[in-house]
């Protein structure tokens, strides 16, 4: 029984690594090329990465399952309960940088976590969109796809959900969002408490719901005419990506500080990312007005 | 005597600007503009920036003074004696980022830290340079320089020095330094034991060191040919900037936490950087060789 939920977990994991890539292909050329990697202290992973290729400039899908006799020191923290404990993790996420400055990026990951005789246990995930330019009826169709998929789970609250995301994409130093959210949770039910099912369900409709949520996005802009002034800004833009993930997302430190695998952690990094001092996009711009998107609003 | 002091460091850092600037300047197109911030806290500062010149792609010279009714909360720790006493801080920073990608980004700051009578005090400062491709006699000549900077005070030990920089300057999750060092202190003397005069002429002789460190390597390089190959290359390394600054960098780190002026802060990343999934280069190949000096070495 113990062994047959964390196999679940995993085959819905590398399931949808599979169909994620599929759909993601489907929208332009370019092939996720697959880099496997081990890690030293158990299990390992694959990362499914495309590079230049038509529709995106870099897109990547992870899938990992990673496992060992005590619980890091960090999460045992957290967690007291789990101290000393043989843990086994594992989680599908990706990060899409598309080509044109009108698609926005993309962020979604599904996790979970199990220790000792896999009485403690709990589901983590969460979508979120990083537009350049705001197209009002995208971030709503985004998060209505999103409320929809947390309506079909009694244990999951759309507004709650929306909220840690609000919270949790924040680039303090900026005082702004990294982009328009979407739903994110550390825990879906209190570790140990939930109905495993249930949240196994809910990963499940959560990672199905991905294409639902972006592809349409992609395809209504991916042809939109584009100049050098949006790709500035589109690379403007991902500098705040890169500030937010090095200096905020704990996924990222986590890793970096575990010695997890340097490219698979990084491939959130954009291809390319721009600073300029100071900069401030002319008033009433479209580029202006993508700024006061970045706050917490309600979309549905 | 207290606020001599005071004005004596902050009248060094404003010159130093001012002829770090003109140094530079000499170089090539492009000028060093000003812009001045106010610290709600109290003191401020001013950055002078120069993008998209002839020579260099970024570059800033700052000088900020800030003071307040009582040291911040992470430097009590560091110095229970100073807790809640009134301070003053001072410096001036700097980080260079040509171009031409045969031309290294060089990064260098003084700085000087006063507590309440002004009885505690230390001076901290460093100069590194940081090559995208590896001239042993650009490297030698600037370690050199900056060993014969230490030689002249009987206070400053270049090895010492070279070896806290070695050991700042490493992005851990890489293993590998972020280029090739130089030297870097926290503290000269530890606060309130050492001989105010003689440390304060070792920072009016490290900021006068700087363009006799720097300035050769620019004119010997800015004109070599170079082409996509390097421009990529120098992206790629310019994104292991970001990641320290980002991850590692103290000041930067600091600058954020606390609220201080986030253009002047992330002066230090670069126009462009550029990140690539799992990217070897070429065995043999001058990036490859590269890469084998960003391990600490001894070069005088």
């Amino acid at each position: 029984m113990i062994k047959a939920r964390r196999e679940r977990v995993f085959e819905l994991m590398q399931a949808g690594q599979s169909k994620l890539i599929a759909g993601f292909e489907a929208q332009g050329e370019g092939e996720f090329k697959a880099y496997s990697w081990e890690r030293p202290g158990g299990g390992g992973g694959t990362a499914r990465v495309l590079e230049q290729g038509s529709v995106f400039e870099r897109a990547g899908v992870n899938v990992s399952a990673v496992y060992g006799e005590a619980v890091p020191e960090s999460l045992a923290k957290q967690h007291p309960a789990t101290e000393g404990k043989p843990y086994f993790a594992t989680g599908v996420s990706m990060v899409l940088h598309p080509i044109n400055p009108y698609v926005p990026s993309f962020h979604a990951n599904y996790r979970y976590f199990e220790v000792g005789d896999s009485d403690i246990w709990w589901f983590g995930g969460g979508a979120d969109l990083t537009p350049n330019y705001a197209f009002e009826e995208d971030i709503i169709h985004f998060h209505k796809t999103l409320k929809a998929q947390c309506d079909r789970h009694a244990q999951a609250n759309y507004a709650q959900l929306k909220k840690i995301c609000d919270d949790y994409f924040y680039i303090k130093h900026r005082q702004e969002m990294r982009g328009i959210g979407g739903i994110f949770f550390d825990e879906l039910s209190k570790p140990g408490t939930g109905d495993w099912e249930a949240d196994f369900a809910f990963a499940k409709d959560g990672i199905a719901t991905i294409l639902e949520a972006y592809i349409p996005i992609i395809e209504k802009r991916k042809e939109t005419p584009y100049g050098e002034r949006e790709q500035t800004w589109q690379r403007y833009r991902r500098g705040r990506y890169v500030e937010f993930n090095l200096v905020y997302d704990r996924g990222t430190l986590f890793g970096l500080q575990t010695g997890g695998n340097i490219e698979a952690i990084l491939m959130s990094m954009p291809l390319y990312a721009h600073w300029s001092f100071n900069y401030q996009p002319e008033h009433s711009s479209p580029e202006a007005k993508m700024l006061e998107y970045l706050q917490p609003r309600d979309w549905v």
